[in-house]
């Protein structure tokens, strides 16, 4: 049995990935009977679409892998707590479980409402926190100084 | 200049799509100078994806069409008050202005929190929602009937 650990490090192996192509470094992996069904990350950018977030990209490549809409019996884990919309998509599959890393405290789901998810969806936060956050401190830290040239 | 009422009624023509291709009857169009540059129909089902709301692919076609991930200078019509889901992607997009025809009591985004969409979006609802929930309530009348069987 793989531990939640071990999949928040594959989630935050997308964040570099998200990182490296310019994009707020984001990532995100679905699991299902202790493999990886999906992996996603962060495409907002590259896409030209603000509903390409690392989450509702698994949510999408998980339902097609399972041939089935509702991701009850899976766990996503994602490096940074979801935003309203994906906290939005993750009520609609019906999510298992939600480990996420660092909290985002100004567009987190939780600070809009504490009842958008699925009742049933179990969750689990600050795992691996530190190193998301230095993931995204690093991103807008190279960001403002690419704007002062 | 044409009217609300006529944009609404393209958005309720989507609506129509879907509830053809046994979907929940939701459709949206989005409006820049005018001129319809998306229109889009609920695809959960056929695409067993609970992320292919009609405005979710409806902000996704027309970020496309323009080349820019923002919709400020656009309106969407939508049937159906959109969930959080959809709301927050709306909010990401920041809209201009947001036409809606029914209230959804028990997933619409005001339910949850009034705060979710972009302090700039314009908001205007109640439009041809008699419509709108005459085609949602005769799907689900159909569908609890079909189920007998």
């Amino acid at each position: 049995m793989l531990t939640d650990q071990y999949f928040m490090l594959e989630a935050l192996k997308e964040a570099q990935k998200a990182f490296d192509a310019g994009e707020v470094p984001v990532g995100a992996v679905v699991v299902c009977d202790d493999r990886i069904i999906a992996r996603a990350h962060n495409l907002t950018e590259r896409l030209t679409d603000v509903t390409a977030h690392a989450e509702m990209q698994a949510i999408t490549a998980a339902a097609n892998y399972l041939g089935g809409k509702y991701l009850d019996q899976c766990v996503m884990y994602v490096t940074l707590e979801p935003c309203v919309m994906c906290a939005g998509a993750i009520a609609w599959a019906q999510l298992g479980s939600l480990v996420y890393g660092a909290n985002d405290d100004k567009k987190g789901f939780s600070r809009y409402a504490s009842n958008i998810l699925h009742p049933k969806t179990l969750i689990k936060k600050g795992l691996e926190s530190e190193a998301s956050v230095k993931l995204l401190q690093s991103f807008f830290h190279l960001k403002r100084a690419l704007q002062q040239f």
